[in-house]
């Protein structure tokens, strides 16, 4: 490859994107920069980064404050790779600075649902605990677990990827399934059999509560210490969503008095000060993974693909249909 | 509870049997001993034990051998928990001493079946190596998993169980299946759209390869050299049967070769001389749990409520529906 010298600068971040995938930016003269491949960015290094660049395709796990973005000045487009911006990007930040985002809708829904359902099963039977034990060990019957066929399982978020989840339980494992969204979906209750509860409701009725809404500023906090004072001893409460749906402090105490039973998290609370608390005290009741349900080879280079192209249209001032911020 | 001198006794192996599933035994005035609680027990402890026993519910992991045998003069049936009991029971040996053995099938279909599909999704996106990782990290592109729905299952057995996890991988996954089983199962074919294929074909065919067949003489290395010859690089064995349907000797040089990517066992090998070099060369591509699949309360229940029928039908001469050995 031929270096190019002075060409406009377009940063990638996150590991696992495929170089043959950013071909189009390559072939169209843009310099391209991988940053934050070890691990996330800080706000001081992402803003030495920023300066200069015209574009930033976000694939990591780096947060793109006000203060990141103070170099920022040629920055037409950051096309996040996933759905939920808002937890990464400081949307009134990137407004006033004329930023436009885009994302990267449908893209990782197989990813996520698969992912989630995966965790659901290993929180279900603890199947992590009992990985490289040779024989069959329980402490007696009433550390047994239940089937998921006999669980009733809650979905809070029934958009693309918590449909996809109803599907596999619904037709795949024969489980309970009832939700709670923001609209009632009627079209979905009729096709797959799930039943509408209002979400403290549904908190009380789930065996397994299941998080899959956007993170944003509406849903920060919305599984909160009034949901989880519902919730019956022993649930289990999988978050495969952002970890600011659920309130850190509200999820210590439900798993201090047993309410939860174990919780899942992809991605975890970065400036919480209960979040070391929560993995000292209950680390053997967590599972926690580093925001990792969308990364597939097929999803990645289905949100590269589509991030590549918004840069392209919105640096060629052509529309684009994932703009969400502009 | 009265002490009962001189009553006959009855045998229970493992753990997380209900006593209260065990109340018919105790009403009848039998003397119900546990056994085997925290390990299996050695042939030499099984024999002391069978002394004076008549029946026995074997719901552990210890193998009924010849020599385990030589004091049980009384014995007259081995209710054994699960289906594949001719692991577990030396059928010959118990054959010539007229002692029946029962089984308890259809009991666990659900416990198993939502297991090996846990596993799948765990060995498939190799969930156990990221938790506790809060970033995500990937040292490539080349690292990342495919998804479940862009995946070739392949199920070697297609009974109950076999046939429920297809179910749940065709109606919740959607993914492509196929099958080998003695029988053809057209009408499977038909309800849940798979495919047969001969077990070589299915091997080559398969990106993920699951076990299911019960565990027996006919069974013992049937996932051999031969068949392990045919799989691609980097192909998934999900082996939730007995051990013994796959030659360890044969897995050592498929994972060596990296034919298998990863491997996957609920109960391992007792007695090969591979068995330990396998974990110490592969653990790290070798997820292995100690025959907990079929552990959950409801397939507990069902199958110790199975057994003590058997023992007491059994016992007072009465015919039994699921006698397998007479």
């Amino acid at each position: 490859m031929e270096a190019v010298v002075d060409a406009a600068r377009i940063l990638v971040s996150g590991a696992g994107i495929d170089e043959r995938l950013l071909r189009p930016l390559y072939d169209l003269g843009f310099q391209v920069v991988p940053i934050g491949r070890e691990e996330p960015l800080t706000a001081q290094a992402l803003r030495r980064e920023l300066a200069g660049a015209v574009a930033y395709l976000h694939g990591g796990d780096e947060h793109v404050s006000e203060e990141a973005l103070e170099l920022a000045d040629d920055l037409k487009v950051i096309a996040f790779l996933g759905v939920g911006y808002e937890t990464f990007v400081d949307v009134a930040a990137v407004r006033r600075r004329g930023i436009l985002v885009t994302n990267t809708p449908a893209a990782a829904m197989d990813a996520v649902a698969e992912f989630t359902v995966g965790q659901i099963i290993n929180a279900n039977r603890r199947i992590p605990r009992h990985l490289g034990t040779l024989h069959p060990h329980w402490a007696g019957a009433e550390e047994l677990p239940g089937e998921l066929v006999s669980k009733k399982i809650g979905i809070v978020g029934l958009g693309r990827t918590g449909t996809q989840i109803a599907k596999i339980l619904r037709c795949g494992f024969g489980c309970r399934v009832s939700y709670y969204n923001r609209t009632r979906r009627e079209d979905q209750e009729q096709a797959l059999g799930v039943r509408f509860r209002q979400l403290s409701e549904l908190a009380e009725w789930s065996d397994i509560l299941v998080v899959m809404v956007s993170g944003n500023a509406e849903t920060a906090g919305m599984i909160d210490r009034r949901i989880l004072g519902r919730v019956r001893p022993g649930t289990i409460l999988v978050n495969t969503a952002r970890p600011s749906v659920v309130d850190p402090e509200a999820l210590r105490d439900a798993l201090a008095a047993g309410r939860l039973g174990m919780a899942v998290f992809d991605g975890y609370y970065q400036d919480s000060s209960v979040a070391k608390d929560l993995l000292n005290d209950f680390g053997d009741r967590m599972y926690v993974t580093g925001h990792i349900a969308s990364h597939t080879k097929q999803s990645m280079e289905r949100m590269a693909g589509q991030a590549v192209r918004s840069v392209v249209n919105v640096l060629s001032g052509l529309p684009d249909p994932n703009v969400v911020v502009r």
